[in-house]
């Protein structure tokens, strides 16, 4: 996989100057990016797009190619493949194939088929794997390659530091929407690699995950899935990498009718949702129900340390929101509000004002709206040393009068103050939102993971709860 | 409460000229709302703030104040009450205080019952009526009152028209929530009126209802509750007013450990929550889970007519969302995916692409990737034009090849092109993020009703529909 995620050459079929095309988006991506190596727009009507010399055909270009993307109308796909036999008779160096075009055998017609056979004979015959057809591209934010034509519309220079969340999506659509909601965050966020895998008419789950499992750069892997057709090997495969870094799946097809519409989406045969529920439970697969809770999970996964159990503590700066998120907590039979003891309630009263609730309910401190930075910050650190505490909701509306920047700021200081090993998942609501963004920008770039309503805190916290449970258990397993 | 919502003269005292206090935003957002009727800054140690002449007290105003709003520290509210005695005795013109600070009865101290009762005791000796204490305050975008003390970040000119959403919340912070996520919408959203009701010393949930109830502006009323005492004449009030227009509550301590927090935070006993849950549903009160559920669900009542049933038609031009969507819809008892007649889904697949999956399974359509404007906006007419239907969820990724503007545009003329008695309601889910943000803003400007991801559309439509069932009970009673 290594030549699909950092290629010697790539090679663009279909690369357009015309600004309203996918082959032009795909170009513009890769040059904004600044992937280093060689990119080889290929359009015989064209001399130079965006400052690259375009060549007529693949079998023309003078360099080295390890990856070719097909981003042209499928119907020209004879051609190109006639051209890529000769390539490779010459020269043998394309390695893998990204085929983003559709209208392949999804179409279930005869002509669709005929094209992707057409496509596969060719690979096979050179031992090319393709991606695809019917994707959106490949992206790999350490290697600066995004094959995509998908356009974020946000500049990139303000996107953060690559993550370590790889995504793997059976779904153009539902990649690219995946991609804008992470462009969307506060701080925008790039993901480390991201396959949209189409037809999976030869590189599929099983191949990626494979890879994903001992790709240094990857901390946690989240899959939108409609089906897979040999469940026994998907689930062997889960259950490997799901002991050595958690995979956060979201699973279409759990109605009847959503199961037939995936049938006539991917041709996936989704059979029996119970089946993949148990399968994901058994292997340590973390589960989610919709794109938020699946973006809000992997955040959290990528960003903070595992809790050592479900005492989740809930210290809120706001009444309303710190009773809504109680609820929550509640909801989660993972999660419990731990009694702290006498002493540590003692010491969290006395960083606070004498109108704080410290622990009615138990496990609950509502500091006020009147609870100034040093208030905020102090009680966090006594309630993050107590060792009943495995996590921390934190909820501030940061009001007016409370110094934002400098609250963020405090917070930021606290993590770092921990020793690596001792640091516990915090989960920092801040609610106030477009007023908290300079906030909010601060503790992200630092970071920190920040959730703008307390009920996505919660349930990113049941999910890394849910998978330490799965990883305790097989440690107790495996020293047996 | 006409003098609550559009007051001959507001008063604010404790107003400052310090940006960091509470006393400045109140007077910043009065004045850049623009309230056309006189405003008295009150404060002994400022001559002048924002351009307002400053009172040393309540009694030295010369005009006529119809409004008093505290934002002074709670300990000042001695003299601050004696000198609104000696005001009242001269002109008694004060007919509503809005008592935004807190530290008054909440805390339970005897101090803080003490500030309250004296507060109380002018109120009740002149027959003024009293919002709070421990509120952010109130707000009517009609006649441009706003006490709040709230910064949300976004400026004023780029909020859109007042909308018909008039909401009430039992906590400050949650109201500050909720007013930020309505600003951080696509088009920033006004409420129409909004009261934060804080510890309900006098003016409550039933005095606000009943005013509510009868409000032309007003056409879906939302609530943050944590409890009230009087369960019994909520709940006749409640019924009264959802008979009218919709009611959509968003109450906490549904867990035994969140009504406990709850009786610490305003006092309120919150009671079973299965009590509460019976009342509303008796009453045709529409109960949602969470804050995004709140907002979308009070947007989806203001912008779209009710549906006449639950056949709700999924018309998508992505099918992993489209798969997505139909779990969710699947999930929800509330709604059907219709079955088609021969002669539309002809009609249908008439206006698309021969690729795209026509009612497979029933109720559904994937117009593929490739669909173009026409196709999107000719196939949902189709749709919209059949009787076994009664609303749709629309959803589209908005690849960088399909014109999003003209797409918007051409979804606008086509909701206008049907008679206002002949409209449907239409989920728009536009899922591309930060990319579609112009599409959404003109469709949002049109008066359409946007969403970023199914699952949130499909929530809104089941509680449109559940609302509707509930009307058309009660005028099938009526009509016995």
């Amino acid at each position: 996989m290594e030549h699909l995620f950092n290629p010697n050459g790539i090679a663009i079929v279909g690369a357009s100057s015309n600004p309203g095309k996918a082959g032009f988006v795909a170009l513009r991506n890769m040059k904004e990016k600044g992937y280093p190596g060689a990119v080889y727009p290929v359009n015989p009507r064209e001399t130079e797009i965006l400052g690259y010399p375009c060549s007529r055909s693949l079998r023309e270009i003078q360099g080295n190619v390890e990856l070719v993307v097909l981003i042209m109308p499928s119907k020209l796909i004879y051609s190109v493949m006639d051209d890529l036999d000769r390539r490779m008779e010459d020269r043998g160096d394309v390695r893998f194939i990204v085929c983003a075009a559709a209208d392949y055998a999804e179409t279930k017609t005869p002509e669709g088929c005929d094209r992707q056979a057409r496509l596969m004979a060719t690979a096979q015959r050179f031992g090319i794997r393709v991606v695809g057809p019917n994707c959106i591209g490949v992206i790999d934010n350490r290697s600066w390659v995004d094959t995509t034509f998908v356009d974020t519309g946000i500049p990139f220079s303000s996107f953060g530091e690559p993550s370590g969340i790889s995504f793997l999506s059976q779904s153009g659509a539902l990649a690219s929407a995946v991609l804008m909601e992470g462009a969307g965050r506060i701080v925008p966020m790039l993901y480390n690699k991201f396959v949209s895998i189409g037809n999976m008419a030869d590189v599929d789950f099983v191949d990626l995950l494979e890879y994903l499992e001992t790709d240094a750069s990857t901390r946690v892997i989240g899959i939108y899935m409609e089906g897979y057709r040999d469940g026994r090997t998907l689930a062997k495969v889960l259950g490997r990498v799901s002991r050595k870094k958690p995979v956060v799946v979201l699973k279409v097809g759990r109605s009847a009718s959503g199961a037939n519409a995936a049938n006539s989406h991917t041709g996936s045969m989704a059979g029996a949702d119970s089946v993949y529920d148990a399968m994901f439970r058994q292997n340590g697969v973390i589960r989610v129900d919709t794109i938020g809770e699946l973006i809000d999970t992997l955040r959290a996964f990528d960003r903070m340390p595992l809790p050592a159990g479900g005492n989740l503590f809930l210290y809120s700066q706001a009444g309303g929101p710190g009773i809504y998120c109680t609820d929550a907590i509640c909801s989660c039979p993972e999660l419990r509000m731990p009694v702290l003891p006498e002493s540590t309630k003692q010491r969290l009263a006395q960083t606070q004002l004498p109108m704080a609730n410290i622990c009615h309910p138990e496990g609950y401190a509502d500091i006020t709206a009147s609870a100034s930075v040093e208030n905020h910050v102090e009680g966090l650190r006594v309630v993050l040393e107590d060792r009943q505490v495995d996590a921390v909701v934190f909820i501030t509306v940061v009001p007016t009068f409370l110094p934002q920047k400098e609250l963020a700021e405090a917070l930021v200081r606290l993590e770092r103050s921990f020793r690596p090993d001792h640091r516990k998942p915090v989960y920092y609501c801040v609610m106030a939102g477009a007023y908290t963004a300079p906030a909010r920008g601060i503790m992200e770039r630092a970071g920190l993971c920040t959730f703008d309503t307390p009920d996505k805190a919660v349930l990113a916290a049941r999910n890394l709860c849910r998978y330490a449970a799965f990883l305790s258990g097989h440690r107790e397993e495996d020293a047996q």
